[in-house]
């Protein structure tokens, strides 16, 4: 560390991320390496069936075990919780199954020993028998199967909107979204071409490469609560109202995360480990394998069916957007997604007549919530694949197409909101540029040939929120920022380390941040939604100035000039000595309207709006359907960049991501069993599968409402990856995919099928 | 926990403290209990001579011990940090001892290693070679003793008016302080009666029964520091600047204190703790041995020469007070007990004329610092002792002469600053009354003879200094404070909790404490001189004032009515669900002109005053000289008493520990070596030494400056004890003890000469 720099500006500067040596020397704090005196490490016992009653739980021979401390079951939790079901927007889920299971990995007991290898061979000699019931898995039939996951909803009461559902009887659909704008029916009618398609997405998984782990420790009327968790605060306040406990008592510390992606938010294991630590009365760990993170959360496969009315002159009139999300069991935050996200689905287009219809579903499956996009990439796959498909059909250009039908600024979205800073227009022609998309394209030639696909797709960030930040000025002028924001990889710290810095008139290394920790660090919303550099940065740039603020009122107090005297003179003639320190204080709650119930309109749907653009050139062998991205861009609206190197690594880490989600990555399931629940047959992206040539470009844009005018970018480089690649695929050899993901053999069984030839296996 | 009862008022209620299950259940942290993974202890050689050069320090022997990871001298201190030398006051303090030792018990090296009894045998086997000086150890001779402890002070530039001293060489005076108020020649003059009496006190110990100890952590370019400190941020501070660091590296956590007393302030073990870690990379943990607090911190032992000259009604007119203070080998904060408990050297009496001169001195002891009272105890025990003894000698009764002397409210101190809520007069009242000193008392018979006798005193609080503290209301309306007051079993947790209570309408119970770290608490000068109450109570009533606006301005921007919308609302209407904070900030800086460096005057000399009287019953055997104290009454201002239970407590636990001082404790010395290191030799009270009647009073006062009129009252207990307990002495069996302690051997040997017998070892 340096001396501060006065001069030298904090935003737009490539800061080093400030964990990089701790990172790299093995010091950053893990809660996987963290070890407690007298703790005991529990290991669950997961049901085989996806849907059954439980009639006997046997855990005699798992308390016979040598080394076994205590086995619990879902009566332990009932004793010390009347109704331990926890969830963000529904109270659905059982810390341990009780009375029934809904999903084949649904825990059932936790065996608990000082040896996590004892309690993992004891929790294997649980025996439960079950009667199982008939069991839902596709989305769509879950909207008539008689096969009914819950009895009854029972909505968090979080939301507001989600009230009317308390007490609901006999159906899977946990919530239905509908949004009306114009007269679809009527411009269908007048419309010059029609089209429909339907496409599909599978369930997959965030895979961080640190699985989930908790670790509770009682105290004198209190339990700390130490947990990779992107949502400390939620934890605290969950914890505390299942255990009927004032906020205060619970205490939730988060260092720092190897991944999250929307997999560590509000509760997993930490309503378990906390309420086993309560009954056992020491600390208690829990940390998943990678094979059971494929039985916590999951990414929602989707229905989505999609209908234009275009005109004569390529203008979409009217679009109807169906889109049916599979839950699997517990709904996580899967109303919320099917909600805020459903009002995007008729994609970042101008159009005037909209209807969407968007549900929520049980089903038998492992739970699915939020990942990287929100529900976001789905849309655009469906969205994007069909502008494409329009397109050639009507024998226009794809990027002229969407060119003619983009969404300018100052034009009304679906929801009636009208946009402002979404560099829709400018995001389309960098990647067109990038693209050299009018310029002569080498297609190949023989077996191997080549094409290019692009889409765009939008965002909406996430309301209401808060988030609230203290900066903390010492006497020596250093600087320690408080801040609820958790840095699973994203470079958070860093960044809000510039704001602060800038503010100051600090260079960023020399500012510390404090990890989250409830009972010192201010609310925070949750780590979600790339929501932290807009909502936090704004948080931390008010407490900043605040601290700033102070500052001066204090040179002025003394009679001193501000602009000359050192901050550490001011607190030695405040103090008579290197004394005291000044705290500023910042929050921010950005303006919202709700979505109507009714009509699914907003004038002021979202704080802000992520836009991403992807192009790919891809090869196809057109022998064998293998094919390979051999060029991937990525270009994005992230408003002024803070720190360009970290957006430039959100950009093409939220693209390679989707890439394995796009052509590779797929849970597999028999009667509702995962089937590849293991990183050897469940395939997620390595070196060798990038593409050769990866291009990430952060438009120069400014969001009025952020810090500095930064908005979030950690998940626009997902949304346009997957209808790329099928729209690239087309482009080369022809065929349309319809479903994700896109594997050589579907590319394959679609050449067969084109040329009419008759597949082996048929 | 209940719910809140808003309309219980919370200052003056007895809360039980928020600790005392924990504590009583073994839950309580305490750094004792830290482990780290992959810690090394350290154990340290230390000096057997009082004052000699190093000619070599020999440590292969421990290095090659098996299971030594490493053995630690002044010169690898040397390495790290070019000026090893810490002190709050003075530089003068080497981590290890660098090329002479200037006590015996000095650390010399350090050994590490896995296992503490493994660096405890190596510590053994480390030999150094000194080259012995000529050493000296009283507080009068070091005035002029050619022995010099310090070849040249070094003064930390923390306190202004101790810069001059920079570079003084062949010196042992520390700090002289000096007052001059009116004439005193003059004065002596004209006196009836000039009286000249010279008092002695002991050095004695701490004896926290939680003895010190630190672990340091090293982290990516950064250090956590546990410790049992009452002064975490001067930790940092100090630290900081040790290392050339900002401050913002250095991390200090403390969590309870078994006891502090004055002996855990500033640097202990903390930067040997914070060098060793950095040099090994690993954490370090060093747990002193109670034999080693005797080599750590002391209280000063003082000689006091005290000349009054009193006019024919009993009037004090004249007073000349010296003080030599004997501050061992390293001055730590003993400077500052020689000017800020040097201008009440004059006792609370209304006197025109004084002069005090006052001598911070080094000697080869064993290095003394603050114990509670900060130097007060020592000069009560000389201007009490001494007033009963003018109060005989002029046949005037001792109540009668104090009545007739005592400072009234509205007039000015010894240092001109004027007398405010400082209730001499009450409490000198209410302690006669307690005492019935009008009505006949029991004077014994035969060779058990009675008698009692009084003592009052009081206190400046300490200046400059400063407070911060952060209340955080939860979206449920439970509330947390950040404050860096250490809880060392006073209970200020509870207290303060009281302080946020009362300002929100919240259950103290329901009010959480987060400990003392230095990266989220804000900054507190520390925990000493009872400042806490008054100064932390202002910054933490002001936190919670601050956030109880921030909930009325919320309540008005929502339109709903203050006093009946519950906190939660409030949030739910602002943010749509149960979430975010409101945090409160405040701070506290006193007001306060520092003593003139020539005259020792002062306009507004401390923020306020605390007084503490004492009365004892005495039964004295006239034959062995043993005396037992049967009754102790305590009676002092502390404002208004915002927990009485806890207020009771601090007032007989002062007492106790001064009785302790008063009558059995003293460090022995041959050659400058202890040679009554341990609790087995060093007598503290245990409960059979308890008086039988224990009574404590706070007078009904009002602080105007104090939280709710509250003010410090962890010292006021120990002021008046030992001058009233000799004063009983000589009401009981008409001998007169000027040196403390007052054994029953001292009663017997003066009874004796008193009666003329020869003593048998005379």
């Amino acid at each position: 560390m340096s001396a501060p720099r006065d001069s030298e500006p904090q935003i737009g500067r490539s800061v080093l991320r400030k964990e990089a040596r701790a990172k790299l020397t093995g010091r950053a704090p893990y809660v996987h390496n963290l070890v407690l005196p007298g703790m005991l490490y529990g290991k669950l016992a997961r049901s085989p069936v996806a849907h059954g009653r439980i009639r006997h739980i046997d855990t005699a021979a798992a308390r016979d075990h040598p080394g076994v401390h205590r086995v619990l079951t879902g009566e332990d939790m009932r004793a010390l919780i009347p109704d331990p079901h926890y969830g963000p927007a529904f109270h659905d889920q059982p810390i341990l199954a009780l009375d029934k299971v809904r999903y084949a990995g649904e825990p059932v007991a936790l065996v608990l020993a000082a040896d996590p290898h004892v309690a993992e061979a004891a929790a294997q000699s649980i025996e439960v028998e079950y009667d199982e019931l008939p069991a839902v898995y596709d989305e769509v039939e879950a909207m008539t199967s008689k096969a009914v996951v819950h009895e009854t909803l029972k909505p968090a009461g979080t939301f507001p909107d989600l009230k009317h559902l308390a007490g609901k009887r006999d159906t899977n659909i946990a919530l239905d979204f509908h949004l009306r704008r114009g007269d679809v029916a009527a411009a269908f009618g007048r419309a010059a071409h029609v089209f429909e398609h339907t496409f599909k997405t599978q369930q997959v998984l965030h895979v961080p490469l640190e699985p989930f782990v908790t670790v509770a420790e009682p105290g004198d009327g209190r339990l700390t609560i130490h947990t990779a968790s992107q949502s400390p605060s939620f934890v605290r306040s969950e914890i505390a109202r299942l255990l009927g406990w004032a906020e205060n008592r619970v205490r939730v510390q988060v260092p720092f995360l190897g991944g999250g992606f929307g997999a560590k938010l509000y509760i997993k294991l930490e309503a378990l480990v906390a309420a086993a630590a309560l009954i056992v009365r020491c600390p208690v760990k829990v940390a998943a394998s990678m094979e059971e993170q494929f039985y916590t959360l999951t990414k929602h496969a989707a229905t989505l069916r999609i209908k234009s009315g275009v005109d004569a002159n390529g203008r979409i009139i009217a679009r109807a957007c169906e889109v049916w999300w599979n839950g699997g069991a517990y709904a996580d935050i899967g109303p919320r997604i099917t909600q805020k996200s459903g009002f995007t689905a008729p994609g970042p287009y101008d159009i005037d007549n909209v209807a969407v219809d968007s549900y929520a579903l049980y089903t038998n499956l492992p739970p699915a919530g939020a990942l990287r996009g929100f529900g976001i990439p789905q849309l655009v796959w469906a969205y994007e694949s069909h502008a494409d498909m329009i397109a050639r059909a009507i024998g226009m250009d794809p990027l002229e197409f969407r060119r003619k039908n983009i969404l300018r600024e100052g034009r009304p979205q679906a929801t009636g909101t009208v946009m402002r800073d979404a560099a829709l227009g400018e995001v389309l022609e960098r990647l067109a540029q990038r693209m050299r998309w009018n310029e002569p394209f080498d297609r190949g030639s023989a077996a191997l040939r080549r094409g290019r696909g692009i889409a765009i797709g939008f965002k909406a960030s996430i309301s209401p929120t808060t988030s609230v930040a203290i900066v903390t000025v010492n006497a020596d002028a250093s600087c320690t920022l408080l801040c609820g924001t958790v840095d699973m990889g994203q470079g958070s710290d860093t960044a809000m380390a510039q704001i602060v810095g800038e503010v100051l008139g600090v260079a960023a290394e020399q500012v510390s941040v404090v990890h989250p920790d409830t009972d010192v660090t201010p609310y925070d919303m949750a780590t979600l939604g790339s929501r932290s550099t807009y909502h936090m940065g704004n948080a931390v740039r008010r407490a900043a100035e605040d601290a700033r603020d102070k500052l001066l009122a204090l040179a002025a107090e003394l009679g001193l000039a501000p602009e000359t005297t050192p901050i550490p003179d001011l607190f030695r003639h405040k103090y008579g000595m290197q004394a005291g320190n000044v705290i500023g204080m910042g929050s921010f709650v950005p303006a919202y309207t709700p979505t109507d119930h009714a009509s699914g309109q907003s004038d002021n749907v979202t704080p802000f709006w992520m836009v991403g653009a992807t192009g790919v050139e891809v090869v196809v062998d057109t022998e064998t359907g293998h094919f390979e991205v051999t060029r991937l861009v990525n270009v994005a609206d992230c408003g002024e960049a803070i720190n360009p190197a970290l957006v430039a690594t959100q950009l093409s880490g939220g693209a390679i991501m989707q890439l394995g989600f796009s052509t590779s990555e797929q849970m597999l399931f028999r009667d509702g069993q995962v089937t590849n629940a293991s990183l050897a047959e469940y395939k997620i992206p390595g070196m060798l599968d990038m593409p050769a040539r990866i291009e990430n470009e952060a438009v120069a844009g400014n969001e009025r409402g952020g810090p500095f005018g930064a908005k979030g970018v950690g998940e626009s480089g997902t949304f346009g990856v997957s209808p790329a690649i099928a729209n690239a695929i087309e482009d080369a050899v022809g065929v349309r995919l319809s479903a994700l993901p896109l594997t050589a053999e579907a590319v394959y069984r679609a050449l067969r099928a084109k040329r009419g030839e008759p597949l082996e296996d048929a």
